[in-house]
């Protein structure tokens, strides 16, 4: 695929389109116009537009897009068509979250073996996928292709594991230890979930409502 | 506080500012220029003094900010220090996980209790915060002021279990289920963590690397 250079915005915004392009069509909805898509979103419909024209041409003036093969763009772009390959390494319990409850071929990623250190896991399956000690995983890097590594060890390992992780060729992490690893080499892409950015964003919002509801009493008491 | 309108960007770029001046201030950094600041979060100094103009004057011209004084700035505009509460509903491997590894406290949210239907669980304390059986919820919130409830329970009854709360006056809900509950009343403030926008992200990052890897081998062999 050509590749221009699109902002860090608009990538983030196409997993959404995703999600609502699922929902439409679980609901039956074949066609939508980029006014209909934005209003479901929040966006504006030439943001919508915009979006979609940094990577050509997707619908057709005054007919609005079909969904499903919208849908296949979208996942195209963000990848899920690739058959990227992952491991998860650590199964604690944000681990076994993960594996028990988010379905990772739903997003294209085959979820191929994990790794622990706790010898009651090792050699089990949960969900369909092996367990490995972690003595294992550098054999098991050298041996198979993995483009991305779920990393849910213990902070106090996080970065050990990483280095590892690294030196043997892993070059995608997806981040749950709260441990900062942007760049832990430029080669790497790190992305990390931060659940307190989310948490601190409901707080402020929930701030605000209790700001504006004191306000309102207090010009309602004058 | 008084309060004005502020972009959703600013208010998603704030918890990143705060993380940040938490680990300057670790690293003993007690000062940082809005260029400084910019560099270390992937932005430009003007967009971080605007989006700190949105709140008041935090600086002084030419000497940068105070990162103690900030921060503190940063965490009031977040609600941090509102003692807000929280309660937990559902302790699966997610809830789990965050009454494990979450630290609430860390970001002014107290954590009071949490709900189950699990027998074997109900009656206990995890991490010293007690687990309350389902059937006791009603009566909890009738009881108890909560300013979040934290999600976590099985996608099948999300909804169900959303509407009791909304039903007793919860007005945020933070949304660990997948299942999309974006406006189930006007009144609440919903916040979703959809872990799939962040793989899919990432997905996408290792799909233009290898397509760029691709391309440029191409351009080699030429």
């Amino acid at each position: 695929m050509k590749r221009v250079k699109v902002s860090n915005n608009v990538i983030r915004r196409l997993p959404r389109y995703l999600r609502k392009l699922d929902e439409l069509s679980e609901s039956g909805v074949d066609k939508i116009s980029s006014r209909q898509l934005a209003e479901l979103l929040g966006l504006t419909s030439s943001q919508v537009r915009q979006d979609f024209n940094c990577f050509g041409e997707f619908g057709q003036q005054g007919y609005g897009y079909n969904v499903a093969s919208l849908r296949e763009q979208i996942a195209g772009i963000l990848g899920m068509d690739r058959g990227f390959t992952a491991i998860l390494v650590g199964v604690g319990n944000i681990g076994r979250a993960l594996m028990e409850n988010f379905c990772f071929s739903d997003w294209g990623v085959n979820l191929t073996a994990a790794f622990d250190i706790k010898p009651a896991l090792i050699g089990t399956e949960y969900r369909g996928v092996r367990i490995y000690g972690m003595d294992e995983l550098e054999r098991y890097l050298a041996e198979h292709t993995v483009d991305v590594a779920v990393l849910t060890v213990p902070k106090t390992v996080a970065v050990s594991v990483t280095e590892t992780l690294t030196n043997r060729g892993i070059d995608a992490i997806w981040n749950f230890t709260n441990v900062e690893l942007t760049e832990p080499n430029s080669k790497t892409l790190v992305e990390n979930i931060h659940f307190s950015d989310s948490l601190l964003s409901l707080s402020y919002f929930v701030a605000e409502r209790r700001d504006e509801a004191a306000a309102k009493s207090a010009r309602e008491e004058k």
